[in-house]
C-alpha cells in the first residue's frame, strides 16, 4: 500500500496514518481514560467513540470540567454552519431527516445570515494576516478573495452563541480531521477576542467505495452512496465497486481469510452496525475465511436498505421543516 | 520643491503632478469640450468643474449619452458608502448638515447592511484573485483579511441600485483621484457580472494647512480645520499654520508678489469662494504684492466663519435625521 498521504481541508488522498496525523496536527489521542470520563458523564459511549471513529481531540478535558461546573448544560446548542455550499438545500434536508432536534439546532448560512455573521467575521478577519492564512492552508496568490474571507465567516459558529449571549459559552466542534486547519486558526484568534478556544473531537474518514485510502467524495458517484440513492442503486454500487479485502479465489479466501482492515464494506459497517457483538463476529468470520466478500457485501446492503428507506421517507417531509431549523436574526 | 510624490488610496505625499497622474492612471482629462457638454445639460457649471478641481474622468461621455437617452434621470440616486470607518457617525452628521436630499441619498454601511451587501460582495470577491489585489494596491502578505475583503464590499455601491432594481443603471462616482485603484478594479469586475462599468470624475486634493503638497489628514489636527472647530479655533489654526506663498518680508512681498499656486489659504479659497470675479481679484492682488499673506488669511477666515456657523447649526440637528438617510433593507 502507498505510504504517502495528503490531508488538507480540500484534499484527502492515500492511506491515511492517523497516528502520524495526531503528531503532525498536534492534537491529543482520545484514550481510555478520556473515554471512561465521557462514559461517566453520558451514561454510555456512542459507537463512534467506542470504535475510535472519533480518535483525537482538542481540550475535551477542559470541556468536561466546564460541563461538570454546569457552565454548558443549559446553553447546549447544535449550531450547524452551511456556507458557500452548492448543495445547501440538499444538506439541510439530510440533517433534518437524521432527526436533529429543531429546538436546539440552528442552520447558519453565510449568505442568508450575513446581517448577524458579517460583523463578528470582520472581527476575526482583522486578526488574520495573509501570510498566516497562506501558511495555514497552503494558499498561493491565485486564490480569490471569497476563499480568503470564507475562513473568517466559517469561524463565526465557534463563538456565535457566546457573541449573541454576551457571555462566554464553551463550544465543541465535532468534525473530520481534515478540517482541523480551519479550527486551529479559530483557536488562535478567538482568545484575542475574549472568547474560549473551541474544543474539538476529530473523526477518521468514511473511505470511498472504490478503495481503502482517501475520503469519500460526493462528486465521484462510484465512490459514494448518496442519501437519495434507491436501495437498488445502493446495492448495485456496493456489489460492483466496493473495494474487497478478500483473496483472488474462493479457495484461497477460505484458506488465508480476508483483510477487514482494508475491506470497504467492513469499514462501512463500523459506521452503520451499532451492535458490537455482531460487528466482531463479521470481522472474525471474514478474517478467518468463513465469510466471503460477496456475503459481507450482502450484510452491508441489508444494513443500509432500511436506513435509506427510513431516511428518504423523512427526507421527503423535511422541506416543510427547513424554516423551523433556520436561525432567525 | 520635491518632485517625488506618492498617490495611493492610503497615502498621498509630495507635490502631486496631476498631469502625470492622468497618464499613470490611464484616465481622461476633463477638457473644454466635455465641460461645454456638461454645461449644456446642467444649465451651468459647478465651480469645482470650472476651476479644474475635478480634473479627470472615466466614461463621462458615455454617461452623458445615457443621460440623453433618459436612462438615468428617474433612477438618479446619491448612494453614499461609509464603511470600516471609526468616524462613521461624525461623517453622517456632516453629510446631512451639507444639505443632501434625504429622498435621494442613502447611507450604506457595510456592518449595518451586510444582509444586503454581503452576497453581491461575494460575487465580486470570487472574481478577484490575491495576485490581482496585491498588484492593484501594492499589498503584501502582512495585510489582514478584513482589508482584503473590504475592496469587494466597497465596490458594491457601484452596482447596488442595478442589483436591487434587477436592471442596469448607469453609475457615476465622484471621488478624489487617490481612490482610483478601488474603482479601476470595480470597472474590471462589474462587466463580468453583467453590470455597466461605473463612470467617475476625479478631484484634486484639498491641501493640508501646513503645506502645498500631499492631502489633508483628519488625524493631524494642525493640518486640517475640522467641521466641528469653532470659528475661533479655525482662525487660530489658519493664522498659525496655513502655509504661505508670500515673501520673507513685507517689503519683499510688495516688490516681488506672492505665489498663489502654493499658498494654502488661496488654494482653500478655490474650494470655498464661489464668485469667480472675487477669486480672480484675490489671486491677482496676491500675485502682484498688493495683498499680504495675513490679509489673504483674513479673507479665508471670513469666508469660513459663516460656513462653519451654519454648518454646526445644521449639524446639531442632524442626529435626529440619520434614520431618514439610512438605507432600509
Amino acid at each position: 500500500m502507498n505510504d504517502e498521504s495528503t490531508v488538507t481541508p480540500w484534499e484527502v488522498t492515500g492511506n491515511v496514518d492517523y497516528e502520524k496525523l495526531i503528531k503532525q496536527f498536534g492534537v491529543e489521542r482520545i484514550d481510555s481514560q478520556l473515554l471512561k470520563r465521557i462514559e461517566r458523564k453520558a451514561g454510555e459511549l456512542h459507537p463512534f467513540l467506542r470504535r475510535g471513529i472519533f480518535f483525537s481531540h482538542r481540550d475535551m478535558n477542559w470541556l468536561l470540567d466546564e460541563f461538570e461546573r454546569e457552565n454548558m448544560l443549559e446553553n447546549m446548542l447544535d449550531v450547524i454552519a452551511l456556507g458557500f455550499n452548492p448543495k445547501l438545500h440538499e444538506n439541510m434536508l439530510d440533517v433534518i431527516a437524521l432527526g436533529f432536534n429543531p429546538k436546539k439546532t440552528h442552520f447558519l448560512v453565510d449568505t442568508l445570515h450575513a446581517k448577524s455573521m458579517y460583523k463578528p467575521a470582520c472581527e476575526v478577519a482583522k486578526r488574520i494576516t495573509l501570510s498566516t492564512i497562506k501558511s495555514s492552508f497552503g494558499f498561493n496568490d491565485s486564490v480569490n478573495l471569497g476563499q480568503i474571507f470564507y475562513t473568517a465567516m466559517q469561524s463565526v459558529p465557534a463563538f456565535f452563541p457566546s457573541y449573541l449571549a454576551g457571555k462566554n459559552i464553551p463550544c465543541l466542534i465535532p468534525h473530520a480531521i481534515d478540517q482541523d486547519p480551519h479550527f486551529r486558526l479559530a483557536r488562535d484568534i478567538l482568545p484575542k477576542m475574549g472568547y474560549y478556544k473551541p474544543a474539538a473531537i476529530h473523526s477518521v474518514f468514511l473511505p470511498p467505495l472504490t478503495g481503502p485510502g482517501g475520503k469519500m467524495s460526493s462528486s465521484i458517484s462510484t465512490s459514494a452512496v448518496y442519501t437519495i440513492d434507491s436501495p437498488k442503486v445502493m446495492k448495485d454500487k456496493i456489489m460492483k465497486y466496493a473495494f474487497s479485502g478478500g483473496q483472488a479465489s474462493i479457495k484461497e479466501h477460505r484458506e488465508k481469510g480476508g483483510n477487514p482492515d482494508i475491506d470497504v464494506s467492513y469499514q462501512w459497517l463500523r459506521f452503520f452496525e451499532d451492535d458490537d457483538n455482531k460487528l466482531k463476529k463479521i470481522h472474525d468470520d471474514y478474517k478467518n475465511g468463513k465469510l466471503l466478500t460477496g456475503e459481507l457485501k450482502q450484510i452491508l446492503v441489508e444494513k443500509l436498505s432500511p436506513f435509506l428507506e427510513r431516511h428518504q421517507e423523512a427526507r421527503a417531509k423535511a422541506g416543510d421543516k427547513i424554516e423551523d431549523y433556520m436561525f432567525h436574526e
